[in-house]
């Protein structure tokens, strides 16, 4: 696996690879690997004739009072992980060259943020819009893997894409799961035992709510107030950022739960934030707790 | 001259010329061309393998109660221009495949907007900003032709090309002027016999300044003084938006006007917004009048 430290490196890559005809497929991450993130490496792999990672803590999408120093940094075992996986360039730029002292240019998007996790995150979207495209150019990929864990992300991304005209197919990766539903994640790593037990909450209540559709509840407020009862039933510490059935295009409250439409929740487990979707309508897996 | 009339369909044509190993020259302009914009052309032929141009008046880089509609629209003529120039490629796209309607992707500036011209043009170099960063993505360009005319457009997309890893070198073409001095320009059409002589006062107090300076008046806010009583005397309808003396990247208001520091005004000539600049120490065409 070859490793671009700086966009100049990494964008001489690209420019040969594609200088030969070759298809870049590109994963951006924040390292602390997991099976979601190497998930997309292997889609890339399917898809393309190169495939490149980026492991880029950004610390522009972290407000003030976020992880960004805490993150979790895992540099060897990511690399390990990638180079297993089938990854061929690993893009792994300092922030100090990504964002110089007088850096001052933003991508940001009017709508999409204010929404979900946006509404909690101020700023946190501008950040990742912005390293994506700075990412996008160095890298120059024909397709890019998101995960559908940041659905929000997900969508965001697509419009940027289509909107500022980049070119890139922007491809969303089903959800990976821990054996008893939880969503993967590199925050995960943040919980206690205790915590890890009550993480599962999210995954439960999403499985609560398509139990209820399934019976033919399609309601979304009284869904969401048995979402929300279950949830502090259950875990009556956890506080909820927002849990919501939105469009999955514009992201935007629908007064009845359809196929397509997209459950979401946040909540705070402890000092942890974790997030988890469904697209309903798609597969969940059931029964496989314990 | 082909003519790309979708941003895929000049995707393909600088994929293919990239594929072969040319190097593409851009000159982005919003038509009604003139012999400053030609001499972007014959920049771009000097140094490129293929040299593009674009033509779109971009409808958010205008203020609501700008000259949108009336801006003046010379296909015809500008497409004899560009192919007797040399040009390989025009790059015309429409507005509503620019900017669908739920369009909703901005790239804007921190801080350089808030000198000069956009301290009068909100949301101005936030589109000039967008729809460059849009036409490289469909372009591809290795270089890009800017007129020096618009000096503050110069330095924002320097410096949005650097933050944002664009790899393309961005390169800044001298005024080109009327005999008599008046920097060429589009707008110019609008003035009448009268306003056109009128228009000599940007050149002149230009000229002015510099005759200071090289009497070795250096004080800005003296020269600065001068230029503004040598205006409201000789043409005293003309509203001055600014006369400035400012750095030549930050744009900040230098206090002593040294070598390198730019000279900007903008002024309103009847119903017509003009600006011309002067980087110190750089030549000057002097005593062409008449």
């Amino acid at each position: 696996m070859k490793i671009a430290e700086t966009p100049q490196a990494m964008r001489d890559l690209a420019e040969e690879l594609r200088r030969q005809g070759k298809s870049i497929g590109f994963a951006p991450t924040m390292g602390a690997l997991h099976e979601g993130h190497i998930s997309l490496i292997h889609a890339a792999c399917a898809e393309n004739d190169v495939v490149a990672a980026s492991i880029f803590v950004n610390p522009t999408q972290f407000g003030p009072n976020e992880d960004y120093s805490r993150y979790p940094r895992t540099f060897g075992a990511d690399c390990s992980l990638l180079e297993t996986a089938g990854c061929d360039i690993l893009y792994y730029p300092e922030a100090s060259v990504m964002y110089p002292g007088d850096y001052e240019t933003w991508v940001s998007l009017e709508k999409l943020p204010d929404h979900l996790c946006g509404l909690f995150r101020p700023g946190h979207f501008r950040g990742v819009a912005t390293v994506v495209l700075k990412l996008f150019q160095a890298v120059m990929p024909h397709r890019a893997y998101f995960g559908q864990k940041d659905y929000q992300q997900a969508v965001v991304i697509r419009r940027m894409v289509r909107d500022l005209n980049l070119f890139t197919d922007v491809r969303v990766c089903p959800i990976v799961r821990e054996k008893d539903g939880l969503a993967k994640s590199s925050r995960n790593r943040y919980l206690s035992p205790v915590e890890r037990e009550q993480a599962l909450v999210l995954y439960r209540t999403i499985r609560l709510a398509i139990d209820r559709i399934t019976r033919g509840e399609r309601n979304a407020e009284k869904l969401l107030e048995e979402m929300r009862h279950f949830i502090s039933r259950g875990v009556p510490d956890a506080k909820i950022d927002y849990v919501s059935i939105v469009h999955p295009d514009s992201l935007e409250d629908v007064p009845v739960a359809e196929d397509g439409s997209v459950i979401a929740l946040a909540l705070w487990i402890g000092n942890t934030r974790l997030i988890d979707n469904h697209i309903l309508g798609a597969d969940f897996p059931y029964g496989e707790e314990k």
